[in-house]
């Protein structure tokens, strides 16, 4: 058993607004109506390869965190939802520092489309950083895959919620954005993206690449404070 | 693109009472009881490295369907729920015969034990054939993973359930099982486990190793007759 290994071949890319890891939304994100597409590669775009799929509202994607980088394995992590001062077994988190370094997300499926005789897949509520290998797409059964009333251990409290406004100064320049991409840069934000050692005032300027654009902000008194969009 | 693949380390495997892919419950068999058990191997049998994991109720692990062996990449698939005849695309079902070869199963689990050092868990609803390689442990997060409005194409009836017996000559040796796998063997039986090609009659005698046996059964008159129990 020692050492043995599977090797599984990438099946396309995911486009999503999230240009860097930081400030992806988390999990998904509930709340966030931020789209994404799957561009699968040949051979695996043929378009018979996903017959049948747009009758499910939603999908599983098995990804690679490649930006996660190879590495020794540890057992343990420290989960930003706890602050980042607790370990935890890495198998007892989502962490993307796993031995296997796949992601698992469910997505609603939005469209099917072809395009050069090859499959793209529209979906929504995505939470993965652009141009992410996709290893493999399940439709979702809810018969087997939801359990309404599992037990979800320290991630079973709601997600942080701050309040989120623009500064004057950037609020013509975040006024001029698409209402979709507001909508999903004030719902990220909101979820705190911070690093998870900072502290509640830590008045450090961050930069987050949502959209194609550098969303600046810092915490201001509990709340996040967009202080400006740049390109 | 073309090409790319990565390669996940095997953290170890899972006992279950499935001595082989025919008969295994489909997707955790919903109402049977059957348990397993993830032995996980150095270095990830680590304590450490499920610290936390008591707290979940359920688990996703992703596996290797090892018995699929490896093979070319075929587009579609004939799945068993629909009658074997009609070709579905890959990505729209949960065949082994995908180009990862990976599988995903939602099971409950029930206790994280240390054996020599090394942590195991005890899961049930497991549909997985005994020794499978197990790639990945996720907690299974109810405010994302469960989306029970998701609505679930061809997979979205109800599953096909017949009457289950077992012939006179067979009830001693059946009835010497204990309780909980005599249950779990007509649940799985009653699932209807015949390669989908076989019509509603066929008298073709069939055999499962389930928990270490022989389960010998056919069709009679659109219900499953089990006719022998051996070692």
């Amino acid at each position: 058993m020692g050492g043995a290994a599977v090797t599984v071949p990438v099946i396309g890319t995911i486009r999503t607004p999230f240009g860097s890891k930081f400030a992806v939304p988390r999990q998904g994100g509930g709340n966030c109506p931020a789209h994404g597409r799957v561009i699968l590669e040949p051979p695996y775009s043929a378009p018979s390869a996903v017959k049948g799929l747009e009758g499910f509202s939603h999908l599983h994607l098995i990804f690679h965190f490649h930006l996660a980088g190879p590495g020794p394995f540890h057992a343990t992590v420290r989960p930003p939802r706890l602050g980042g001062n607790t370990r935890l077994g890495v198998f007892a988190t989502r962490s993307p520092y796993r031995p296997s370094r796949l992601g698992l997300s469910v997505v609603r499926l939005l469209g099917v489309e072809v395009q050069a005789g090859r499959a793209q897949l529209v979906v929504e509520g995505v939470d993965l950083v652009d141009g992410t290998p996709i290893i493999d797409i399940k439709p979702y059964l809810p018969r087997f895959d939801a359990i309404p009333g599992a037990s979800a251990g320290f991630a079973g409290g709601p997600p942080p919620s701050l309040g989120v406004e623009v500064a004057p100064g950037a609020q013509a320049r975040f006024g001029a954005l698409p209402r979709a991409e507001r909508e999903s840069i004030l719902a990220i934000l909101a979820q705190d993206p911070r690093p998870a050692y900072r502290g509640a005032g830590d008045g450090h300027r961050y930069g987050a690449t949502l959209f194609g654009h550098n969303i600046v902000f810092f915490l201001d008194g509990g709340r996040i404070l967009i202080t400006a969009v740049e390109d």
